[in-house]
């Protein structure tokens, strides 16, 4: 592994200078070009972090997340902005739409302290080797190998609730159709909540994966495997379990389209508890993520990372059901 | 007006420290402290920009929103971030809800040359005092007497085409309900362009101010609102043209609990052209602005004024009428 002397002799200039460029202070830009350049060719670790080196901070976070068309990705953006401005903190947003090329910028200036850290939530396969246990970084839903704090919420329970619900209310067939990464992220724990909940009620449950991210054609993809699986099995399912509400919405119009009847035909459950413009009522019944607990709790977490303080590893918030119309009331204990 | 000799006097440094502090150039803490305090007790307008000196990029430019909980502000934000990538700039990203406080300090980072440029969208009245010509800003529908590029879409033509669309249904009674500030912002040419249309074309209008923020009693407000004006006028309103989906949105509702039939008994046009998720179908039928355009635009004047080019100051663009089902077909001409 190439060392800072390593650097320094294939950069052509002294040790001191290489420390300098790793710390943010001025030096020419001849010389910091041909320090950078040395660096990326060494693959040299910039580590000025973990070493706990004197840092200049800038006193900015980068937030990553896949984009803003997601409003749960907006809220929390939203509530992160607050957070890191009552701590004294800029917040830049970096929306990779899971591209690593962008993510990867992010993280090396995270590196080279010219960000302090990063909440990062992302899908793209090569961070997981990118990213190492000296990263001043807080996962949102995703486990890293590497020994990083990650904020989630309980998304096993939110399974284990919709099983119940389904349960209490009469339904002896289910349904989970779900969407999205499967990357190494805590969101599927969700699948793992419903499924083994659903079975050990004593129901019958179907589940299918309609793909990395809900199209126009998903709807109909989802309506017609469920026409398929009934004619075939002889099965009513009574309750369906989406892995967001945004499929959720997209499959009840469908349903509705087809003459079907939500929740007297099919009961729906989606995940986030997102409302109508964010702030009207509820789109769907659905297991409520508290949003702007999870980015306080970010902001907690990469303060003490950035500082140096012991940083909670994991931290699992609770989640609940929220009634919006597309469910029956329950009618007994379970 | 204190000059930069001034400010090295009362510093006790020379001036050419000052210079590189201005410059973002490295120099010891204790002197960096010493001209801040010195630029701060003089009020000494750092306009390093304005003078075309050497400055040192920083590629990053701030957006300047109220928040991200309106998914138009949260769109927006998206393709801004977008496209600045494109151009190889960080976006840092600062949610003011309105406070002139939290504004003022990226305003002060972009005259020190700590970011390149503010891309904002801002109420607050004190920001018409703090906005000067050399400021290294792009307005979104807001004009300052400032010389400033705007950025904004054509909201008179919306206020015109949601009156025209009403007459061409055969309306002879229509209403304008409005919230939001009453800053010098184009978006009151929705105001105009509605009202004077309907003048024009013969149509009864009454219009009515339901505060800065719509809350949660603002749709029953305008209900009984309603309901007075047309038991004291023996009239019938036919249309009602809101100044955002949002109050759009929550006005149907409410109508729909009373009974009240939607385009039947009265036909709804909101603002924005907002969809579902952000990507299902309209809440209710809309002016559409066209959001990735301007942020494509916000983005390039951004980037002239940056690189001292010449700035387009008044960038206006189309938007459209979108058909969400709370309106009815055009029957005439007109």
């Amino acid at each position: 592994m190439a060392t800072i002397k390593d650097v320094a002799k294939r950069a052509g200039v002294s040790v001191g200078t290489v420390s300098k460029v790793l710390n943010g202070v001025y030096v020419r830009d001849a010389n910091r070009l041909k320090v950078e350049e040395a660096i990326s060719q060494l693959n040299y670790q910039v580590n000025t972090y973990a070493r706990g080196m004197k840092a200049q901070f800038t006193n900015t976070v980068a937030l990553i997340l896949p984009d803003l068309v997601n409003p749960f990705f907006a809220l929390l953006t939203n509530y992160v902005e607050q957070e890191l401005f009552r701590k004294n903190y800029r917040m830049v947003l970096c929306l990779s739409s899971g591209s690593f090329e962008k993510e990867q910028g992010y993280f090396a200036a995270a590196r080279q302290n010219k960000i302090d850290g990063i909440i990062g939530l992302t899908y793209s396969d090569e961070a997981e080797k990118y990213v190492s246990d000296d990263m001043p970084l807080v996962s949102i839903d995703r486990y890293y190998e590497a020994h990083i704090p990650c904020v989630t919420s309980d998304n096993y329970q939110g399974g284990v609730i919709a099983a119940r619900h389904f349960y209490r209310t009469g339904c002896h067939q289910v349904a989970y159709f779900r969407t999205g990464a499967k990357t190494a992220g805590s969101t599927l724990e969700r699948d793992r909540g419903f499924l083994e909940t659903s079975r050990e009620l004593g129901m019958e449950c179907v589940h299918m994966d309609f793909g990395e991210e809900p199209g126009a054609q998903t709807a109909d993809q989802i309506y017609q495997y469920l026409q398929e699986y009934q004619a075939n099995t002889s099965r009513v399912v009574e309750g369906i379990f989406f892995s967001s509400d945004d499929l959720a919405v997209m499959t009840v119009e469908k349903l509705r389209r087809e003459g079907i009847r939500i929740p007297e035909d099919v009961q729906i459950i989606g995940y986030d508890g997102l409302t109508v413009l964010n702030r009207g009522p509820l789109y769907v019944s659905s297991i409520r993520q508290p949003i702007q607990e999870m980015a306080r709790c970010c902001v907690e977490q990469v303060m003490r990372v950035i500082h140096h303080e012991p940083a909670q590893m994991l931290t699992v918030l609770p989640v609940e059901f929220a009634e919006g119309g597309t469910t029956k009331p329950q009618i007994s204990g379970g």
